[in-house]
């Protein structure tokens, strides 16, 4: 049997970058599980399983059990393998959905920012549903648009991360000397920027990059292996 | 000996409003740890333990050692009493260290909101102070003119809760089924604007008006004990 991730992919079927997969890609890492990852583009969602599973992803297949969502798929894994907690207890469970609840704020942020390079790598298939639906949702501005702004929107979205950096200043990683899966939360958004964008996201200087930096590098520069956009 | 909670009080001493020495004071009844408050107004803080111990509260007078600043405090009382933990282990240090930091910004979105009710309520002979450094603080705006946008800032306010919302979705409280000092940190903020203004920081039906009610009953009701401000 064993594992697979259900991981989405761009046109280049070797380009991942959603901010979920990576959360669940890491988590398993953290767990010291073998697993392997099935590309999937946005329109082959749907047929994972068969048919009538999901409509995102991750979603993995753990020795036949398909599990989906990247929270539920995280509390699976501390209950199946307790060792080397990602949470850390019941208050623990609760501190990290809030700091990845934080994190879809910060996605949220970004996404006007990074959604025409997103759009310019997924698969052609996916692009007029893309496009239509981020349109939609960005009250008719264009992807054009979109992307134009952001050079004004990046200060806002660092002020943002004050929280994070202030939590960094004392630490390595958000849950002390080693990661747990808050940091792996908040590294799927950063990576999803690196891999999708060459815009630069976080200042050189900032503290948050230096541990974004040390995220990359976790289980043998996993997160590094995946190249970043080109400029 | 004992334990001495020195609180930072309005013009009437019996009215404490710092949202620090409410984390605190909270977590020394989490601790199970019976104390007593001493009042100490803006410029009575310098005298504390003799003077040149310390420019803010809260302090804790623990059996004669002299402990200062709140996340030192519930560090400290984490150690010497590490039963009904505040954090839950190295990860939920780190954690609860991002929500805090994530308060702060909350104290920061109020403050030009509720400064001139704060300023009504103290001490008349820290009133002048107050004022001065608050306007400067401010860019030069009076406190009369911070008081009057906050109508049109507050639904942005509300939005910036958006993290906690979602994790009290789930639990009664952001350590789950019981209270940690991430709870606390976060209702010294709430507690600190109930005490010093009439002004509706929440919504009836925002979920974390509920989570407050649920913390102002803690520790039977002292919280509540603390009048809120009269309209």
């Amino acid at each position: 049997m064993g594992i697979i991730l259900y991981d989405l992919c761009g046109a280049d079927r070797s380009i991942r970058f959603s901010p979920y997969c990576w959360r669940t890609r890491l988590a398993l890492a953290h767990k010291g599980l073998d697993f392997d990852t099935a590309p999937v583009t946005f329109s082959e969602i749907k047929a994972i399983g068969g048919g009538g599973v999901t409509t995102t992803v991750p979603v993995v297949d753990y020795d036949g059990r398909l599990i989906r969502d990247s929270w539920d798929i995280a509390m699976f894994l501390e209950k199946e393998r307790p060792g080397a907690p990602l949470f850390g207890g019941e208050a623990g469970v609760g501190l990290t959905e809030f700091v990845v609840q934080w994190g879809t704020t910060l996605t949220r942020a970004l996404s006007p920012m990074l959604v025409k390079d997103i759009h310019d790598r997924i698969a052609p298939e996916d692009r007029a549903y893309f496009r239509e639906s981020r349109e939609k949702r960005a009250g008719g501005a264009s992807l054009e648009t979109l992307r134009a702004r952001r050079e004004a929107e990046l200060p806002a979205f660092r002020e943002r991360l004050r929280p994070l950096r202030g939590t960094l200043a004392w630490r390595p990683f958000i849950g002390g000397k080693a990661p747990v899966f808050a940091d792996y939360a908040i590294f799927g958004v950063f990576q999803w920027a690196r891999v999708v964008s060459p815009f630069p996201i976080l200042a050189d200087d900032d503290p948050v990059k230096a541990w974004f930096e040390r995220c990359l590098d976790l289980f043998d520069g996993m997160g590094r292996k995946m190249p970043a956009a080109a400029g």
